[in-house]
């Protein structure tokens, strides 16, 4: 039994207003907070840089926050790196692999910016890039993929969920016919994440990319990355905390992941983003993708249904719900869910300017969906479109 | 009138141990922690990202905290750009400033890590590097700065405050002397901004690095970089959030400092970051750096006249204390230290390999003071080392 209710407890915010915008963030429960309260008033101290007691506790605490991320996603430990966001993972790939003038990476055209401006960036380096298009509803065909393959090939960087189709790629597909052509592949689980299942171990992505702060619950500041062979990727900052070497001719890189995170860590986040990952694991993410696939697929049918409403992506949706009213524009509907019933959603191009011109439009309204949301909020929120979509005509 | 044991009711951790490892991090005030839960509890979303309310919150609470910071360090708000360490921000300027071959870059031997191997990297890129050494006790004479510009000089990066020797170099003189010929400068602020005043518009340097959970009292994860002419540099990371369009063939990238925060930022970080700063400029920094000179000053002195005991740095130091029990290792002091009278100090090469060995020793003890520390603390810990000096001897 999924008891929405007594989760929504641990999100004092939703007493207030109807948080659909669980695509660009989502809530942190008060568990991960008072995790973080405690390292603040308990034992803050740096990580890994002293012998006394808070360095070696803040450590520790620190460190047990990589050991459940790393379990919760079945990645190996010592590939498991916290990084400031996913963005921030994506461009530590881009910047720091072995990439001669030549290589060749795949895209899709679904991809947010943050996984697409860093692969065009190299463009500048003489690496070609070709961006794969999805279906009308924002599907690509693993086909076209491999096909996109040449011998120059090195990288398919592909987005598991769309966040602004709520599509759902067969990364899993892609991987294993990468691998085949010893082409490597970055999944960008932003949308994915802490939504449904993701099994690095069986999945065997060579580098997989995701935030702290959406479906796994954790504070805004953190993100991570995993990376197969780390010992391929050039580490993008050098500082303390990184070398166990230095004279005035050279350093000495430390192994991953330390290699990875030079300078002092975010530790009251990461230590959160750990406690945030307990509360996910602790309800079952097989439950949550229940819970809101459900609601996100009953919003999006019955959107569809109101008259001079269109709802875009596929039947098979994950939980990000994307739409628009005919006749008006995007921002405007979404601020009057806000203003007349406090329903929180995002409207623009949600940092993926070339879907929304895929999809023909200036931008859409987009209600994303987690784990704390209920069907009255649903019905709230298909109430109101229909209100609106009923004064426009 | 500084009343310190009114000051240390906002730290909790205070009651139970002896915190005196100040350089590698501070404590954040119970404020600045309750400002994150407010973040948390009430209104979290993502910045500049939606029209609803929860994310116009965040991002006036999140850009009023970037005035709070530039304010306090009279710098230019759209120059400031939020970071997630110190090292980030001088990596950022590493691998962002328009290099060529035959550059040439000048630092000191003082140089924590974090601002010497991101130069050292150049290296690989055909850019030369100059290190110039200090005198015995960490100052670094301006002359022999200005003596190794060459024709091909186009940085100095250097350090306000050693974390090895508590020394402070005199960065006006170095700013003047480099812009006469028309070369740049870099100051790392990491030890100096919070525990003396910093006016950026009167030192007038080129770049300026700061963590934000030093002397800021902030939470870590946050770091500061400003950059005078923000357009010379390139982003480090491409992604949401700082673009204007995109297409199939590029990008266009939005001005500073949105140009340099890809991603989602670390709302609950800055937001706690400018709490703390205005908790010290509550008490005024001027009174923070007295209260912290009379500790540190005292501290080594009597350490200096204990037998069996040396004490590195200059007379006229910063708050950094670095010290040695002649026959004993460092972090044998340290952890003694730790064990028996529950005081926390850093031991080692406080990530500055080249200062230590310049030092001609294995490590240092290092007792670093922050607004908090009071004169019992520094009486226990005299009193400690010269039982345990007695001890050796």
């Amino acid at each position: 039994m999924y008891d929405v209710h007594s989760i929504r407890e641990d999100f004092p915010v939703l007493k207030e207003v109807i948080y659909l915008d669980n695509a660009a963030t989502t809530q942190t429960p008060v568990p991960a907070v008072r995790a973080m309260e405690e390292y603040f008033f308990r034992y803050a101290a740096n990580h890994g840089r002293g012998a006394h007691r808070l360095a070696r506790e803040t450590t520790n605490h620190y460190e047990d926050a990589r050991e459940t991320v790393a379990n919760f996603l079945n990645a190996d430990v010592k590939k498991t790196i916290f990084t400031g966001n996913a963005t921030e993972s994506v461009n530590t790939v881009a910047r720091g692999f072995p990439w001669e003038e030549g290589d060749h990476i795949i895209v899709t055209l679904v991809e947010h910016h943050s996984n697409l401006l860093p692969w065009m960036r190299l463009r500048e380096h003489g690496v070609d890039l070709t961006i794969v298009r999805p279906d009308i509803t924002g599907v690509v065909d693993p086909e076209d993929i491999s096909s996109a393959i040449t011998g120059r090939t090195r990288l398919i960087a592909v987005t598991q969920v769309s966040n602004v189709f709520g599509s759902v790629q067969d990364v899993g597909r892609i991987v294993k016919a990468a691998h085949r052509e010893d082409v490597r592949v970055l999944v960008d689980g932003s949308q994915s994440t802490g939504h449904m299942p993701v099994d690095i171990g069986s999945l065997d992505p060579d580098f997989f990319v995701a935030p702290g702060h959406k479906g796994l619950l954790g504070p805004q500041g953190t993100g991570i990355l995993y990376i197969r062979e780390p010992d391929m990727i050039e580490p993008m900052f050098l500082g303390g905390g990184m070398v166990r070497a230095v004279s005035d001719s050279g350093y000495e890189i430390e192994a991953s992941p330390a290699k990875f995170e030079a300078g002092t860590p975010n530790m009251p986040g990461v230590i959160g983003l750990g406690r945030a990952v307990e509360y996910v694991k602790g309800i079952g993410v097989k439950k949550i993708e229940k819970h809101e696939l459900m609601l996100a697929r009953d919003a999006a049918r019955r959107l569809a249904a109101i008259e001079g409403v269109e709802v875009y992506g596929p039947t098979d949706r994950s939980s990000v719900v994307p739409f628009n009213v005919t006749g008006m524009n995007a921002h405007d509907v979404a601020m009057i869910l806000d203003q007349t019933k406090k329903i929180c959603v995002r409207s623009g191009y949600h940092c993926a300017i070339p879907g929304i011109d895929f999809l023909g439009v200036d931008g859409t309204v987009r209600a994303s969906f987690a784990l704390y949301n209920t069907q009255e909020e649903v019905n709230k929120l298909v109430e109101t479109v229909l209100n609106i979509a009923a004064f426009v005509a």
